[in-house]
C-alpha cells in the first residue's frame, strides 16, 4: 500500500472538537453549535469555525520564515522571534466565511461548496504587527507608486488551484493605512495561534471575508496587480442569480472584500421545540457587518414581518469606519400560539438592510447569503 | 402692509428653472425631470437638484469670510481670494438628497417631509480646497488628540432649527484623510459655484449625504462632539417602521453619514405608455451607493423577479472605497405582452442589496428609501 500524498494525509491533523456540526472531514471544515456561539462576545478558540482546504500544517516556528517580497526596496525573511520584538498590537475582530449561511441558499436552489450554517463567523482577539509597519520596514512602494495590491501566499496547496499554495490579496489601501487595522498575528485571544488558526503567522483582515485573513502565511508579495490565484481571481464573487455553471465568467465580478450586513439566530434554533407554558420566547443572535460598518439596528418579527421589535444591542464602540465586531442581540416577545416563524434582520451604520428572500441573492457559489434569517417554531405537540 | 422678515423674503431668489418638478416652492425644492437626469454623467448645473430651507443667500464674495475656529491653533477668517490661492482640486461626487424617492414611502403610509421622486441626486466636477488642507493650516487638533467632529454652520436661518442657521458635522476622520476627498468647494462644472448652490463656499462630503454639503458655509468649528444642531441630531435618522411621532427618541438612532445602495430607473416612467410597434424596452438608469463604494452590478426584471438581466454600467473606475459618483445604466428587454412592471435592482462592492419592498424600511422621516425601483407599464391601448 503507497503512503498517500502529502497533500491528502490528513494523519497529523489536530484532535478535533467533537461536539461541532462537521460540514467536511477531509480537509475539515466544521462550524461550533449555535449555543456555544452565542456564549460570549469573544469567541474562545475552542469555538471559533474550522475552514480548511487541506491537511494542517505543521511548521517549525525556530525555522519558518516569513518572507516579505515583490515591489520593495528591502526583501526581508522574518521570524517568529524577529515579528515578536516589533511593535505589537491587538486588534478585536469578527472573521465571517463568505460561505456563512450557505446552506439555505442550497435548499432554494444547488449550489457549490461545503454546506455552511450560520456559525461561520467569530471573533477574536488578535495580537502581532501591523501589515503597514512591515511594509514600511521593507520599504514597500505606494499604491500612487502603482504597488495597488498585497498577496498572501500560505504553504497549504489546494486541489482547487491545482495545488498552488492558497493565495489572495488584498487592496494596498487596506494594507498600508493604519487605521484600517490590517494584521501580521501570532495570537489569538492571548494565546499563539493554534496550528488549525495559522500558526505560526497568519494574516488578520478586519472587516473583510474570511478567505483574505490568510493562514500560515508564508510569503508576503507587493504587486500591481490583484492575486490571478484561484481564490482570488475565480472564486468568492457572486453574480446575477441566473449564471450559471455554462455561463458564468469570473473575470466579470469583483472579489468579494468587505461583506454586506448581516445576521443569525442563534436561539431559538430551526424546529426547536418551545415549552408550552412558556408565555414568552428570548431570540438571541449576531449581526455583523463588514468594512467597520457598526450594526445600527436588529428588528425581529414574529408575525412573517407585519410587526417589528428592535432588539438590545450588545455591541464595540469605535471611529467610523473602524468598528471589526460583530453585535449580539436579544429580545423577550410574547410567544404567538401555535406555530410561528421568527424573522430577524440588521441595518448597519450606512443604512444598509438585508434581502426579505434568497432567490434575489442567490448565486452559484452559494456566497454572502445574507437574507433575512429565518427560524421556524412548530406549534404544540399534538395531545395523546 | 409690513416688509416680510429676511427668513420669509424669497423676492431675491435666483430665476429657477420653468422646466423643474417643484415639491414646494418657498422655499425652493425641486428636481429635475428624468429625462433630462438620464442625459449624462455629470449633471449641468441647471440639471441639479435644488434642496434649500428658506430664501437663497445672496453673499458679498468680497466681505465674506470663512472662519476656522474650536480645537485649533490658529483660527483663521479665510476670503474667497485667500482660498483661491490654496491648492485646487477637483473631485467628482454625486451628492444624494436622504429624501430621495420619498414619495414612493409617503404613498404607502404617511410620511414628514418634503416629497421627492427619483431625481434628487445628481454628479458634478467640485472645484476647491481639500478641508484637510485648511484643518491642517489651522493647526486643527486630531481626533487622536479628542478633535472628533467638525460643523458646519451657514448663513441660512432655518424655521426647522428655529432660526439658527442651517448647521451640520462630520466626523474628524471623514474630514481629514486626504483620501476621503472633503472639500471646501467654489466651482461646481468648471464655475462659480451658482448662489443657490453655495456660493461663494459649500463643503462637499463624497460618499456621505447630501445634508452634510453644506452651502454658503460661514463657520468650520473643530470640536469634541457631533453637532447638537436639528439636523444633526433630529432629523436625518431612520427607525423601525413601527417608530412614530409619539414615541419616537432621534438619541437612539446614528445620523446617517454613508448613504445605503440604491437605484433609479429614469426611462420609461411610471405609466408611460410604449409604442404598441416597439418589440423591446430600452431600460436607462441610474444607481448609487455612498462610502465609496461602486456599483458592482444592476440587475433588471420584467417578470416580476422571477428573472433578471445584468445591464451594461457606466461608471468611474477608482481606488477602492473612494468611487464618489453614481453609475448609469441601459439595458434592452424584449416587451412583455400587455401591462408589465420594471424593476431594477443595483449590488454595490460590499455586495450589499437593496431591500425588496418599501414596508421593512419605512421610517417617519421618510428617508433612505433604497427599496427596488419600479415602474408600471401599461398595456396597450384599448382599440376603438
Amino acid at each position: 500500500m503507497s503512503s498517500p500524498k502529502p497533500h491528502e494525509d490528513y494523519s497529523n491533523d489536530p484532535k478535533w472538537p467533537p461536539h461541532f456540526m462537521v460540514n467536511k472531514k477531509q480537509p475539515f471544515n466544521a462550524e461550533p453549535p449555535p449555543a456555544d456561539l452565542i456564549k460570549s462576545f469573544i469567541t474562545p478558540n475552542h469555538n471559533f469555525f474550522k475552514r480548511n482546504h487541506g491537511p494542517i500544517p505543521d511548521l517549525d516556528p525556530h525555522s519558518f520564515r516569513l518572507d516579505v517580497v515583490g515591489m520593495v526596496e528591502t526583501p526581508l525573511s522574518l521570524s517568529l522571534e524577529q515579528i515578536k520584538k516589533m511593535t505589537k498590537v491587538t486588534i478585536t475582530a469578527t472573521v465571517q466565511c463568505a460561505g456563512n449561511r450557505r446552506t439555505e441558499m442550497h435548499k432554494l436552489k444547488t449550489v457549490k461548496g461545503v454546506g455552511w450554517a450560520q456559525c461561520t463567523l467569530g471573533t477574536a482577539v488578535w495580537g502581532g504587527v501591523r501589515l503597514c509597519d512591515v511594509l514600511k520596514l521593507a520599504g514597500a512602494k505606494s499604491y500612487e507608486q502603482g504597488a495597488k495590491h498585497v498577496e498572501f501566499v500560505s504553504v497549504d496547496p489546494c486541489s482547487e488551484d491545482d495545488f498552488r499554495p492558497y493565495t489572495v490579496s488584498i487592496p494596498m489601501t487596506k494594507a498600508s493605512r493604519v487605521h484600517e487595522d490590517t494584521l501580521i498575528a501570532y495570537e489569538m485571544n492571548g494565546e499563539p495561534l493554534p496550528r488549525e488558526h495559522g500558526f505560526p503567522f497568519r494574516i488578520v483582515v478586519p472587516g473583510y471575508v474570511g478567505a483574505r485573513s490568510c493562514k500560515w502565511v508564508k510569503i508576503i508579495r507587493v504587486q500591481a496587480k490583484e492575486s490571478d490565484s484561484f481564490f482570488q481571481a475565480r472564486d468568492y464573487k457572486s453574480f446575477n442569480p441566473m449564471v450559471d455553471w455554462n455561463n458564468v465568467d469570473f473575470s466579470k465580478a469583483t472579489s468579494i472584500t468587505d461583506l454586506p450586513v448581516t445576521a443569525g439566530i442563534l436561539t431559538p434554533v430551526e424546529g426547536q421545540r418551545l415549552p408550552e407554558e412558556h408565555k414568552t420566547v428570548t431570540v438571541k443572535g449576531y449581526a455583523y457587518s463588514g468594512g467597520g460598518r457598526f450594526i445600527e439596528r436588529v428588528d425581529v418579527s414574529t408575525d412573517d414581518g407585519k410587526t417589528w421589535h428592535t432588539a438590545e444591542l450588545f455591541r464595540d464602540e469605535g471611529e467610523p469606519n473602524r468598528v471589526w465586531t460583530w453585535a449580539l442581540w436579544r429580545i423577550s416577545l410574547p410567544k404567538p400560539a401555535g406555530a410561528f416563524q421568527i424573522i430577524c434582520k440588521a441595518t448597519d451604520s450606512s443604512y444598509n438592510t438585508m434581502p426579505e428572500n434568497i432567490a434575489p441573492v442567490w448565486n452559484l457559489r452559494g456566497v454572502v447569503n445574507n437574507a433575512w434569517f429565518r427560524v421556524n417554531i412548530p406549534g404544540a405537540s399534538p395531545k395523546l
